[in-house]
């Protein structure tokens, strides 16, 4: 089979209206993106499943979508004011500026080594640079600054004036928005513990080295959840959560060879965290960071509690015992997940003798649209319309009547329209249309009446 | 009837979990707000039928997700670098800060008269100020400082240095995001001008007053379409997308009478706007701005092609005709429409002496629950459950053991859910299930088994 690479993705994500680069008619501004027609949906799509089985179904979690601009005490408190930072290079000869760590990894992979270098301090990454003799990327110098710490906070002023007495960031995580409204939302949902609190809102990270298309982007949007329970259940609670993301990509039909778990070793683990596991996906440039699950103890809770004075003391309604609830943190991305759907669901297959035709084969859950409506001929405008109308009420679907059927059926195929139909001039007779299966190109006459039923059955999510 | 007074919405909202202070637990941020379990479920459903009528339904539009951080560039040419600006004044002798315009319109407000500030200079404002005697609201002094614009977009800095090349802005509109991507959307989708784009998407703007609770935020969310149209057909669209507007907030059962719209006379008119019509709600605080409909000619797309060197000429492909579309756009704020949702719904209703149930009287489509599952007593935990997760799995539904039936009752009026639904004792014999309906408060007996097509039913939008 073809390779999957990442200029494949690319082009196909601009041509198709997926993934446009962000303000390009002013030769862009970094590494932003814009979502077009097909890829707002796609990234709905992912929110709605996430959203469907981590909220709606689940009768631990509800939802929350709080404020990306926050009192700045939530940082200090959060640890992102003194801590949030990047380990920042430049090259003294060409003046290209690099993470250093970034440095360290690629160095390693270009020797078919795997590094992890969180955890590392500035002095240990230095002396390995130092050590190993790694040059500047881009002109091969060896003639580095030394390494500083960049906060990676986008900050703005609120208010007129401009000083630190009005400066606020742009939340780097919506983590915190939801540690905040802890004990409000305990309150009005009369929630008890064990539960959840599970947010989907943009974050902002002011990367040095944003790239790899939409796999890390100064901002994106964060799906997270926070999941409450008693201390010393947190383990257990983390292997469910741990599995419930899994089994929740699997059921998205990611491939199971394409991701990998990886536990944090001691070392890279946070000072509070008890367990770290990264589910991982293999990317074209290498795997990547796709989620991570983290049992992140009573630590967040307890800062805020000495920050604010507000105590996050629970109190079992049955045994009555007190504690501050320790915290599952099952966190990704949209925009990385959307790479990783994309990248999975994309096959180029050979149909006949040097035809090939690219097929997104994305779960029904995920295609833009779930259907497209194809009038044989222009003549057969109102009965397809009848039947655009009728699904348009209840799903995205197409109408295309431009070119021939064959052609109709490449373009669905390429981003991943699970079900074409179409309406030809039996149809005005029997009332019947045919309907072509994406994935395995097989069709079938179905009659009018019973297409609503059909697709409702094979669009069950 | 009790009047609706705006306490008593911030109060629902917040003990019930639709509406809280942002950042509370740190003495909060301004007039910033978090939606908690219940106000994310009512926006996310607004949300939806937006997309569902402008988008998914609409044969004409397609959708986009553009980002908040924009090429710098993207702001001189809409004008807001320019011109975004308001007319900000101080009192010199308690230092309170104010807009030049808000306070006229109070002003007259208090004199039961009403005046439309906006293309007001700031000279004619001044003098106005000096001639009607206007007083600081907050010392009752007439010393003001002279009025000064100021511009209320937010800036931020890209990168590590912090200086006029790395400036940026935090997006004032979602609107720009669609003209700058005007051409990449038509050729992808293979649109016919008439064509519109829409995005649901965050905005900030650094408000001098903002207020009201959550009528007047610095960061909101705005649903804007924005429709493409042939030049001279622009005022037959305006009209469309105006009364289209409107149906859709009396679809989701808005009062008529709780609405109305108001034309902008030509003084107030921009320069380049052909129409403009505001539909207002009438707030507890008086009529206010929800929904802006205007006529935007070719100024966003000329005003692009200018500083951009793109051409955005359209050329009809059966006429060959070549123009640059006018554009029609609708722009609507989430937070403001949920405010008035909130407000239009809420309803105090006697229900014997010295009883008064509280009544969200929310379209279905709206409601955070769709259902409640009430097990008479605990012991009907299994039969309950296997219903809650039935209907869970189609829709956002509660289940709720606390308290007696009536109680239940009243907590799921409170927050707009539609049908109660109480598992008894006769429901392990017969298999039947009490439905109990939120507006009439009539109760009916039906069978578990067709419980879904009931509510498939009467959920529909």
């Amino acid at each position: 089979m073809a390779e999957v690479t990442m200029e494949k993705i690319v082009s196909l994500a601009k041509s198709r209206g997926f993934v446009f680069p962000g303000s390009e008619i002013y030769g862009g501004l970094a590494n932003t993106w814009d979502y077009g027609p097909l890829g707002v949906e796609l990234k709905n799509n992912i929110k709605k499943a996430w959203w469907k089985k981590f909220i709606q179904q689940s009768p631990y979690n509800v939802g929350l979508d709080s404020a990306i601009l926050m009192n700045p005490q939530t940082w200090v408190a959060s640890g992102h004011v003194g801590g949030f930072n990047d380990p920042l290079m430049d090259c003294k000869k060409c003046k290209a500026r690099f993470r250093a760590d970034k440095l360290i990894e690629e160095h390693a992979l270009n020797k078919k080594e795997e590094i992890i270098v969180d955890g590392w301090d500035n002095a240990r990454m230095r002396s390995f640079i130092d050590d190993e003799g790694i040059v500047c990327p881009e002109c091969g110098a060896k003639d580095f600054t030394d390494i500083r710490q960049f906060n990676l906070m986008f900050k703005t002023f609120q208010g007129v004036t401009e000083d630190t007495s009005t400066e606020i960031f742009l939340r780097p995580e919506t983590a915190q928005g939801i540690f905040v409204n802890f004990k409000s939302i305990q309150r009005s949902s009369r929630k008890k513990v064990p539960f959840g609190i599970g947010q989907i809102g943009k974050s902002f990270r002011n990367e040095i080295t944003p790239g790899n298309f939409i796999f890390r982007t100064r901002e994106f949007e964060q799906m997270e959840l926070e999941f409450f329970c008693k201390p010393g259940e947190d383990l257990e609670w983390f292997s469910y959560w741990r599995d419930f993301c899994k089994n929740w990509l699997l059921g998205l039909n990611m491939k199971e060879d394409s991701i990998r778990l990886r536990e944090h070793s001691d070392e890279e683990l946070s000072h509070y965290s008890n367990a770290t596991t990264d589910i991982e996906y293999k990317f074209a440039f290498g795997w990547g960071e796709l989620w991570g699950i983290a049992d992140r103890t009573d630590y967040d809770l307890k800062q805020h509690s000495q920050h604010s004075g507000v105590d996050f003391t629970y109190i079992d309604p049955i045994t009555n015992e007190r504690y501050v609830p320790y915290c599952i943190e099952p966190s990704v991305g949209v925009e990385r997940l959307t790479l990783a759907f994309l990248v999975d669901a994309y096959n180029e297959e050979e149909v006949a003798e040097n035809d090939t035709r690219v097929v997104l084969k994305l779960h029904p859950a995920l295609a833009p649209f779930k259907a497209a409506i194809f009038p044989l001929t222009k003549k057969l405008k109102d009965a397809s319309m009848e039947i655009y109308e009728t699904l348009a009420s209840k799903y995205m679907v197409d109408y295309d009547d431009a070119g021939s059927i064959g052609k109709r059926y490449r373009r669905h195929d390429e981003i991943g329209t699970p079900f074409c139909i179409t309406v030809d001039f039996d149809t005005l007779e029997d009332n019947c249309v045919t309907i072509r299966h994406r994935d395995s190109m097989e069709q079938e006459r179905i009659a009018i009446e019973e297409l609503e039923a059909y697709l409702d059955e094979r669009l069950k999510y």
